[in-house]
C-alpha cells in the first residue's frame, strides 16, 4: 500500500510533503553537492520540436516592445540608442517542463488533504493547493537512470511499467539510496525517444515507460518529498490497471508528493550525477494548478 | 570605471559573468549554507496587490479545464470523480519578479558583447542573447539590507541614489564581505513602501531607492554575477545623471552581469540571513528577453 | 408578463429570436435605408480611454511581426523592401462592444430553451447556444434616443429606470415604431457620462441608466429580435427589483432575444437617423459566450 | 497598369477605396437586396478544422468564468441559479476570415498612400493606417464563381492563375457587372478542397488558385473598393511572376483596396446568389494590422 498523508500536518496543509524539508533535511541535502556542476532541467519553451499536448495550445511569446519603438523613452530622458526589448508569454501552466500543483489532480472528487474539487473554480482560481503554496522545493535530488539500468537502447521501451524492485534495483546498482524527503527522478528516456522519433517524422505516440503503481507505492512509503520524470506523466501509459491518472492519485492525491513531468535529464546521467541538491521553484501564480519550471539540479 | 566584459569569454560568449559561476565557485557558494532556511523571492504573480507597470498590461491565470469538463477521459478508462485541473498562463516577461536576459537592454544600439539590437525580431525573437542561455544560475548570494543601514525607517527614502561607499558600509557593518561570482541582493524597502501605500489609497510615484552610477561601477568592479533588489529596476528613478538605464547598460550591457527586479528581501533581511546559496532558474523560453522568476536563497 | 420562447422554434433551437427574421423581414428591413449613411456603432478595443470591467482583463494587441523580420520570405521570392506586419489579439468575449451569445446567461441553471447550464464548460465551450449559432443578425434597427426625450443633459441620470411608457413615448416623439424582428437600439448616453467623468479624473460609478423589467417585458411582448444600449448592461444598475441580471433573464433567457452593450449611438442620434439596416456579425468562435462587435447601422 | 490612388482623397487619407463608398454608392448597393437571404461568410474560429498557418499560433478561446464561480455575485443580490459565462479570446489578426488593414502589406518599404513601414511600431502598434480606420464597410458585393465557370470540379485547380479575362467571362455568364465602388469575391473553392484534403489525411499544400496580376490590374482600373476570396491570400500561389505579395501591392499598397481572405462562399454560389450587400465590420482593434471578420452578404 502507499500512504495517506491527510491530517499528517494538520486539516489545513496546503504543502503536503514539502513539510518534510525541515531546515535540517535542506542541510544534509546541500552537503550532497560535491562537484559544483549545474544542470538545468528544463526543456525549450517553443512551439516546435518539443512534446506538446495538443488541447493544451502552442506556447507563444509574443514581443511586447522591439527597435521599432525607438524613441518612446526619449521623455524620461533616454539617450539616442537607449532603449529596452520585452516579450509577453502565453503558455498553459503544464506544457513543457512543469511542476504539478496539489490542486491539479482529483480522486472521488477530492484533492489532497480532502479538499473538494470544486475548490478550483475558472474565474477565481484555486482557492487552496494552489502552485503559490509551493514557494521554493529544496530537497536531495536522486537520479534513478532506467536506461543504463534496463539497458536495452537509448529509452526504456514504451509501455514499460517501472516496478519497485526495479527502482530498487537501479539504486542499488548505481550505489544510492533513497531517503525521506528526497525528490526522485526517474530517467526513462522518453524524451530521447520522441526527439529521435520527431527526427524521423513519425507521428508520436501516446505510449510511455513510467512507473506503476507497485513503484508509486514503494516511493509513498519511501516518504519522499517529490517525483519527477522525462516524460509526460511520470506514470506508465496505458496506465497502470488501466486506471486513469493512477499514479498521480497515489502520489499527488493521497501524499501530497509533488510530480514534475518533461524534465530533462539525460545531463546528469551522462554524467553519472545521481546524487545533488534539487531547487525547484514554480512560479508564484495566485490559484494556478501548476507552473512551468526550469528545476536547478547541482552534483 | 566599471568594466567592459565584451570579448572576455569569446566573441560569440552570450552568457556574460555566468562564466564565472564554475564548479569551483559553485562549491564555495554552497558552504554558505549554514542553516538550512529556505527563502522563495519571488513576489504573488496575480492581478492586484503587486506593483504592475501599464503597458506591460495585467497577468492573467485563465482556467483551461476543470469541474465541468469532467468525464472528458471517460474513453481513457478514467473512474468518475478522477480528473484534472488547468490553467493558462498570460503575462509579460517582465512583470512581477523577474530577470532580464542580455538581449534586453542596449546602448548605443549594442548589447552585451557587441550584439547589434537588431538581433531581437518581433516574430523571431531573440537571435542571440535570449533567456534561455542562462540555464539555472547558481551563485553565493549575500543580502545587503540598506534599510537596516540607513535605519530611517521602513524604506529607503524614494530617489535615493545608494552609493558603493552605502554598500560597503552595509556589508561591512553586517560583517559580510562582496566577491567575485556572487549575486549580490540590494534590499531598498520598495516593496513594503509600494504595499503601504496602496493600503493607504496613495497614488504609485514612479520614484524609487535604487544604485546609482557609482555603486553600479563598484559591483561591476567587483566581478560580481548578478544583481538583484526589491525596486523595479535595480537603479535608482529619476536615473542618476538623467541617463536612462544608465546602470543597466553598467552591468548588464557592458559587464553581461545579469540583473534581476522585484524580490521579495523582507524575510531573509529580518532573520539576519545575509549569506546563502542563491538559485535563480529563469524559464527556458526560447528567444525570450527576460523570465518571470522566483529565486530561492537558502541561508 | 414578457414572454417565454422556449420550444416556440424547436425544442432543439439554439439561435432564438433570430429566428423572426424571416427573408421578407429582412427584405423589409432593408427599405428602411433612405439616406445611405454608414454608422459604426462599436467603440475602440484598447487599453485605456474606454469602460472596462477589470476582471475581465485589458484588451491587448501584441505584434507578431513587424520591420525587423525583413528578410524571412526571401526564400518566397520577396522583393527587398516588401513585407507584412501582423498582431496577436487577447481579450474577453465581453469588453467593449460585445453581443452576448443565448449561453451567456442563465436563470434558475437555465438558458434559453431549457438548456442547463453546465452545457458550458472550461476546456469544451458551449456545447449549446454559442455565439457561433448567430451567423449574421440582419434586422431593421430603431434608435430611441433616451437623452434627446428626456432633455436634462447629455445622458439619462445614472440609475434611471428607463420603462416602457419612457420608451413608447419616445418613440412617438422621435415618428417611429418599434415592430416585431427589431433590433432596438436604446441611447441613455452612459458611454458621454464615462468620457466625460474619466476627463474630470473622477472614479467611474457602478450605476447606470438603463431599461428595467417593465421595459423589458413590453419589448419581449413586442417581439424584438434584439435589444441593445450605450451601456454596461442594456439594463439599469443597480438592478430593479434588486434582482441580478433581471433583465438579461427576461430577454435572453426567456425570450430568446439577443442583447449588445457598449455601442456607440452617438452619431445616428446626432443625425437623427432613427431607423436603418442594422447589421451584427459576431465572430465565428467555436463554443463562445459572446464576442467583441461592430455593428453597422445603414441609415 | 493597375492604379495608383496615393494621393487621391488627401495626402493624410488613411480609408482607402472606402472612399469611393458614398452615400449614393451605399444606397444604389442597397437596392442590390432582392432575395432578403442572409448569408455569414466567416469560417469557424477554432484549433482544429480550419486553415491556420502555423507562425500564427492557434486560436484559443478560453473560459474566464463557468458554473464553478456560481455565487460570486450573491454581494450584488443574486438569486441563487443566476450566473454568466465569460470567455476570452486569444488569436492572430490574419487567423480565419479577416481583413487586411492597409498597414498590413507593404513594397518598397512603402505602405498605401506613401506611409513609410516603420509606422507600425512593436508596442505602440500602427500609427496610421490600422484596422480601426475602416470602421463599416458597405458595398455591392459581387460573387464571381470561378469554380462554376472552369467547371473542372469542385475547386479550381491548385496554382492556377485566375486572369482578367476568366473574371470578365465568368461575370458575363452569371450576368453580372462589376462597377466602381464594389467589393468582389472571387471563389475558387479552396476551402472546400482544404477540407477534402484534411478528410483524406493529406499533408495541406502551400500552393493555391488565385487572382494573379492581370486580374488585380483589372479590378483595380475597375475602381473596386475590396477584394476578397476563399483562399489564404486572394492571391494566386506560387506567387504570379514569383513576386512575393504581388497583387497585394497592386490592390493594398497602390490602389487602397481593401483584401478579405477564407471567406466560405459556398452558400450564395450553390444559390446562386451573385449580387447583394455586403457589409463587413473588422473589430476597432486601435493600431492593428488587421481583424478578423464574418461579413454578411444579404442577396
Amino acid at each position: 500500500m502507499g500512504r495517506n498523508n491527510w491530517g499528517r500536518w494538520g486539516d489545513d496543509d496546503e504543502r503536503g510533503a514539502l513539510n518534510l524539508l525541515t531546515p535540517d533535511v535542506v542541510k544534509a541535502a546541500a552537503s550532497s553537492i560535491t562537484q559544483g556542476r549545474v544542470y538545468s532541467l528544463g526543456i525549450p519553451i517553443q512551439a516546435h520540436g518539443v512534446p506538446l499536448m495538443d488541447y493544451r495550445g502552442t506556447p507563444m511569446r509574443l514581443t511586447l516592445q522591439d527597435s521599432t519603438d525607438d524613441g518612446i523613452y526619449e521623455m524620461y530622458g533616454c539617450h539616442t540608442g537607449t532603449g529596452a526589448h520585452e516579450d509577453v508569454l502565453v503558455m498553459a501552466a503544464h506544457t513543457t517542463s512543469h511542476m504539478d500543483a496539489l490542486v491539479h489532480v482529483y480522486g472521488d472528487y477530492r484533492h489532497y488533504n480532502d479538499v473538494d474539487y470544486k475548490t478550483m473554480r475558472a474565474l477565481g482560481g484555486a482557492q487552496k493547493l494552489g502552485i503559490e503554496k509551493v514557494g521554493g522545493l529544496v530537497a536531495r535530488g536522486v537520479l534513478l537512470d532506467m536506461v543504463a539500468y534496463f539497458d536495452e537502447g537509448d529509452w526504456v521501451p514504451l509501455g514499460r511499467n517501472i516496478t519497485a524492485n526495479d527502482l530498487q534495483s537501479a539504486a542499488k546498482k548505481q550505489g544510492v539510496e533513497v531517503r525521506a524527503g528526497d525528490a526522485v527522478l526517474v530517467r526513462t528516456g522518453y524524451l530521447q525517444f520522441w526527439w529521435d522519433n520527431q527526427a524521423k517524422g513519425g507521428p508520436q505516440p501516446f505510449e510511455q515507460a513510467g512507473i506503476g503503481i507497485d513503484a508509486a507505492n514503494w516511493l509513498a512509503q519511501c516518504d519522499v518529498a517529490a517525483v519527477a520524470s522525462d516524460n509526460a506523466a511520470v506514470e506508465v501509459i496505458p496506465f497502470d490497471n488501466n486506471d486513469f491518472l493512477t499514479v498521480h492519485k497515489i502520489l499527488l492525491v493521497n501524499a501530497g508528493i509533488y510530480m514534475m513531468e518533461f524534465l530533462n535529464l539525460v545531463e546528469p546521467a551522462r554524467d553519472g550525477a545521481y546524487e545533488g541538491l534539487l531547487t525547484v521553484a514554480p512560479l508564484k501564480v495566485t490559484g494556478a494548478t501548476g507552473s512551468p519550471i526550469n528545476p536547478t539540479f547541482i552534483s
